[in-house]
């Protein structure tokens, strides 16, 4: 047992630290205001390895493990929230192609998803559908050497100004085991955008419906074989949830270090309101909770990294903790800005915003728990430690 | 003790509701969305004599209580809380002129804040003070008849759109005692606003700073004796705080009401949502917490009318209390809606923004701890009944 | 809309008042150290009325509404919250056997026990069924002019010390519609007593297992109809759970009385605890807890007085709240004590112990959601106000 | 990084889990019901290293780090939380004795600690002090080659059964460096102890009163030099809380498994509870919650082996976080037994008595807030991870 980072661990934390401070934090604030998605940052973080921190390295990603992901972006969520957040779908994206695309397929996409000079998305989620993954409706429909997908997807970071989409749909019957997972170039005819969806935050990434009406895709598209979409869904989500978490962990430390800066300064009948009891109190609890949010999201990842058999709901537990106590940090250290913690002049507000989804994304938080709940209530269990 | 309203009070709250239902939410997405301060419709709530509910009726206002405006405040921010907000600011604005200017001078004033011909402002806080109130700096000199104010004052509420303000400023020492209110006319020469606030929320009301720099008023505009300023404040905070408490009632009401329409309707795994027991928990507990809100803000009204000797403390409880369970209602009603209520297809992420500022304002809700504790510990203490 | 008690409420409160401080408090730590039921103080209690609350005049109760009766307990569990809440069981039993006897059984016997000369206990629960009320297996069997009983209950307050007993049991077939109600007196033959069970709190009430077998009553002890039992228990339920609320809500009165006391004269650091930020801060989220949790029990039991359609959904939210928010300012009571409050020098512990099992019985709190969500989301659903 | 135990840890953990459902867990409530205090089994454990855990191997000691010793006594409390209390007190007595006590009173008293033939207790806590360890007034005057030590020691546990007592006492001037630490053997003339504490929990180890009149006790008694003694204390309690927050949260996990078993027997409405979605909720919160207490203890008790600058805090974050969490989930459990839960029929009421008073000593939460505050406001600052 070492809570202490690697060599090779610290190295990338403070790369994504520099880079977090340098190329993100400076222009979170307008990325937001104007709804910017930062491809050329993004570009930027490619360079760096950031677009294919756990792709196959036969396709030019790190291999990192989920454990030094999380890590690296945790750090980056603390320049920008959001950026990171779509980041971290890229990865997803990045390395679902890299596992299970046919070799000669990978070969020829994934290093250009690596490299940043494509962006993905990932469309999983239907409007009836929600939470409920092996309710979708998307039909593709193998015709010789080809799928012809059609129906649509809600929700989808990054659609309209990505290139890649890897796209879940049903091949077979009802249920999970009939969906396939299929890589969809977003220029292949028959794709469309809707509008961008107005949201409460996560303005650097834009969110669009996804429309598929007569969509041809060669069946080397395929990722592995027919009817293991859901299962590939399912892996991708426990990725996704660690690295959902590790954006709420970030942005909260980055939050509590606004607030620790701010309360040193600010005056209050005299004195800087750090000097004051109940002002104290509520910084311990935020660092208190952050510990408490930051670990288990670290511990899941490991298990992730290993297989254990929980390790779904380890990410699930990790997930739901971490995006709630963040935001909670993060709305506690808005209140400690005062009326100034309202306003624009300060990142607080974004912060709030831009985490609030985090809470609802990658599967609810109540779906987290009935995930937890599940293997708690199985044999073997859920091992707490 | 009686929990019932009164036909009067019923008579208020029916109008009110059918105000909010026809004049306010149907507008309250666009007022948001293009931070439209709607002059037309509070000039029209004017015509219900929401512009004056506790105005002196010498000056045209209705006289009601502040339990009447209680409730008539809640009904209307289920249509829009922050235009409602607004009017509570103006209704301040009307009663604290009509009950300590000069007679003649109210003659001449109050009834066009009443009628709504007029709209109010309300110019306490300021940069460096916040929750301070008795640090400010703003000064007003007596010469001759007249008084010359030099100051600024932040976060005001409807300023560049309104017409008369009531500011607060120092003639004497120091502290509390050197503190006196004015009426200053907007056009005053020498007044003038700084940029309007990019707030999180509340953006059907325009926040701006209001710089004064020498600008002259008659001493017949000023409230009450000098020296008394401070007093005036404190106790237009407490009906203010009531009103804030009633403003987040109202909206978790709706965000409620909202909540209970949706999950009727949306389907998972083949059910509306609202056969999860999880989700009956949830509502439950939003149900719940909302009495718990509301009933304590009628009592502390009750007290405020009553003249109380611990009526501060209620006032202090009730804002603290409603503003905290208010916001939290918003959060879990957004959350019910998942991916959706983190859109503005709904209103619940607007709810969630506008209620947030109301536990920070009126004096933070770690402000109103401080008055709760004093009060507590006082002899002869706070009656919790 | 009133919040102030008539001169009725305010004398009954004076005299419980008076009683808790001098018939109750002085022994509270006795009767729990000792386990003993005190008897002598339930029949002075009598004395003052306190047997017979609501019960019907004609049989010598005071008939009082389920308001009034609410305020008069709170002040009595500032006393002693076991004995005040078993005295809440008798007051039921004497309301149930006034209200749904026969006239002349009526006549015979409800006098006794609203003279305090007999004391009631309340046979609902079974050891199967939990908050399941209509599971029950008790059975009674019609025999000419009488039923025989035969079965079990667990968790009888007062068993084994009381005369007379209120017996749910299966008169016809499965579900709630085949239950019925009967008077059973302690010692008619077949009746038994198990041993006392050990409990965490409510030490001065016995609870035991009460076992039927072959118990002949007449059937002029039957209340009301064959076939009402389950009616008459949901409606005696109602009244308990404000009965058991307005315990838990005195109790926490208590807890903040002495933490008050107690924080003005402990010393850390050279002065006294409650110059702390942190102490006052917490003394003042226990007062607003406290008025959160009274006024809608008290609203509660106006609802059920007027016998409003969602009445009992609205004595679910009351019981739910009190008795939750009861126990926490126990418990955070008990903190501001340290070390001290955790022996029995001082009785935070006992409220503590005493309050805990206010959230599980009279159907647990978990029982009380379900409760409200149904009415939420029937038509025409809960009026919040 | 690394979340998985070495095997000399899990060898270690092995061995704790077994003692704890063998030696311990059989006997826990009768150790309770009869406030007994098991020097039998005290001993026993002794036999397997747990009375010197931490202790240098030079006086028979394991020598382990305190992050080992942290996996024992979480597994240990798992069958008694109030046994495995007071045997952390005796490992931190052994402890000091061995790390601070001339070498030569070390070689003759430590090993008979380390063997179990002798207890310790530890002597820090007065009773106008409290957590204001540096207002201690016992009085330690040297006299030749002796010291004379006057005053009272209240809340010692183990007291009047234990053999070797630490002994905090003021040499000095006031304030903290004027404190040095000593060893008192139980039997020395002029200590005697109080009698026993009525306590809430904890009742398998006797708290008492300890007063000095009078006793002489030889200079090689004194741990270190004059002075040092509150440095060795805050020392020490940075190890007391790492080792009573393994403490809650090893009842936690008994807990909570507890809860997992008895919900898929106890049936309602026809079918076992565990089938209830408010029900795996809940399980799934308190496994959650369960993570987040653990891991950051570990973490700590790793900062504290290595010696970390912010070492205390990080201490002081995972007691207030552990034995609040912990105690939440031992409350939650209890909740879900239902009226069982409330009795001794089931453990969880002891759980919830045992682990009240975590919250409380070794310093208050509310100290441990203020440790973590300090930290975090000073520069280096903490590190949060």
């Amino acid at each position: 047992m070492d809570f202490t980072l690697t060599d090779q661990q610290q190295a990338f934390v403070t790369a994504a630290d520099a880079f977090a401070r340098e190329a993100l934090a400076p222009h979170a604030a307008r990325w937001d205001r104007d709804h910017e998605f930062p491809i050329t940052t993004l570009k930027a973080a490619a360079g760096l390895g950031f677009c294919g921190l756990y792709t196959d390295p036969r396709y030019e990603g790190l291999g990192l493990d989920r454990l030094d992901a999380s890590l690296i972006f945790e750090r980056l969520a603390m320049g920008c929230t959001s950026t990171t957040a779509y980041l971290t779908i890229h990865n997803m994206v990045s390395w679902m192609l890299g596992a299970w695309l046919p070799a000669e397929t990978a070969a020829a996409w994934v290093p250009r998803l690596a490299s940043g000079e494509l962006l993905g998305s990932y469309c999983l989620t239907e409007a009836g559908a929600g939470s409920d993954a092996a309710a979708l409706n998307t039909r593709a429909v193998r015709a010789g050497d080809e799928y012809l997908i059609d129906g649509s997807k809600v929700f989808i970071s990054g659609a309209g100004s990505t290139q890649v989409l890897v796209v879940m749909a049903r091949t077979g019957g009802a249920g999970a085991a009939g969906i396939s997972a299929f890589m969809v170039p977003a220029e292949t005819p028959g794709v469309r955008c809707g509008k961008a969806e107005e949201k409460l935050g996560w303005h650097s990434q834009p969110t669009r419906e996804v429309i598929f009406e007569g969509v041809r895709v060669p069946a080397a598209f395929r990722l592995g074989q027919e009817g293991e979409g859901f299962k590939f869904a399912m892996q991708a989500l426990d990725g996704g949830r660690i690295n959902i978490a590790s954006c709420s962990v970030g942005t909260a430390q980055q939050a509590l270090g606004e607030a620790l800066a701010y309360v040193k300064t600010r005056e209050q009948f005299g004195r800087p309101i750090s000097e004051f009891q109940s002002v104290q109190f509520r910084l311990a609890d935020m660092a208190t909770e952050l510990a408490a949010a930051r670990l288990p999201v670290r511990q899941a990842a490991a298990k992730l990294d290993a297989g254990a058999p929980d390790k779904s709901a380890w990410c699930a537990m990790a997930k739901r903790l971490a995006t709630d106590l963040g935001y909670r940090i993060c709305d506690e250290a808005l209140q400690l800005f005062g009326g100034y913690g309202y306003t624009r002049d300060y990142p607080l507000e974004r912060y709030l915003r831009d985490t609030r989804v985090h809470r609802i994304l990658e599967g609810t938080n109540e779906v987290m728990r009935l995930i937890i709940a599940r293997r708690l209530l199985a044999e073997p269990g859920l091992s707490l430690e």
